[in-house]
């Protein structure tokens, strides 16, 4: 299965797509998109909306993996990045796809295996885990893909635990994957896409 | 002109459309639209964003004026509603409709002449500037028009202070209007619109 993975936000938006979760996770792509603090906000959540949509497009995931934004994070621009998360779970729901919502700790805990890592250390294991021969840049996307990554080892554990699972949709079915807002069925988050 | 005020959340959306800004402001519509807590995030997200659209869709509207999200009025709820106010701003974007962001306390001093005015206040002062027999229902709603009346009152100022501004377009190109994200030309919010 496919992930494609969100770090939200309007100035960097990292986006970044990993196949697995069987055997080693595979690098499919990785971007920032973003837009100048010059640009009206309207205009600037819908350059993350339709790099969001473009991505789906392009990539077909099966999944959509996102950083939940906290308060505590960074209050200046926690609302901001906020409303950028916002047009991201927005272009998943129209294309019928699954989300699930991470905490920053969720995904440096199965990343690096240390909830407080820092960003080095992040960048590191991502790089490590898809053998990348370089860092990925801007770094923005290593979190991104660090996202896909953490997503991947959920669903790992997942299917270890609804072995008669034979697909993505029975595992949604099983409830054994905890989506954003609630343990979803697949026939909620069909209802969800056009 | 008309104006679309939104009152943002996931729980309850209010959308209100009033015309002015010139004589007395006339009520063409109110509604509140919103969704469960139950279903999932991204669907509940989809469900205020396709309101936005169909608010647009019907009625028309010169410009889209939106309460401003404010982390000290709800913490629990901030982020959620960060998310559902990205999602109008969106439609707002992808329809060429120029924003006005209003904080709560903007809002209620025009709209009351007092910025800490409770929610009754509030109501009963939209009822009567629109000349309502009764107080609009849900009390969502109220919220959502006292924003659209607000926002005119914006506009009326704006006028007052670009007198050769001869239609919305040139006002908005005057640079006399703030709108969300800096004071933005006519130009700029149209590279926005499909």
């Amino acid at each position: 299965m496919r992930v494609l993975g969100v770090d939200p936000g309007l100035t960097r938006c990292g986006l970044g797509v990993v196949d697995g979760p069987v055997g080693k996770p595979v690098h499919v792509h990785h971007e920032v998109v973003g837009s100048a603090t010059s640009v009206e906000l309207p205009v600037r959540l819908q350059c993350v909306y339709d790099a969001t949509v473009a991505a789906i497009a392009r990539f077909a995931p099966d999944l959509l993996a996102i950083e939940r934004v906290l308060f505590s994070k960074n209050k200046r621009t926690a609302i901001a990045t906020g409303h950028a998360a916002g047009v991201v779970m927005l272009a998943a729901a129209q294309h019928g796809l699954a989300v699930i919502e991470l905490t920053p700790t969720d995904v440096k805990l199965s990343v690096t295996g240390d909830g407080a890592a820092d960003k080095d250390g992040v960048n590191r294991m991502v790089s490590a885990q898809l053998a990348l021969t370089a860092s990925p840049r801007p770094a923005d996307a290593a979190d991104a893909l660090a996202v896909a990554l953490a997503a991947l080892a959920r669903v790992r554990i997942a299917r270890a635990s609804a072995p008669t699972a034979s697909s993505w949709e029975d595992l949604l079915d099983s409830g054994k994957v905890r989506v954003a807002g609630g343990t979803a069925t697949a026939d909620a988050l069909r209802k969800g896409a056009r």
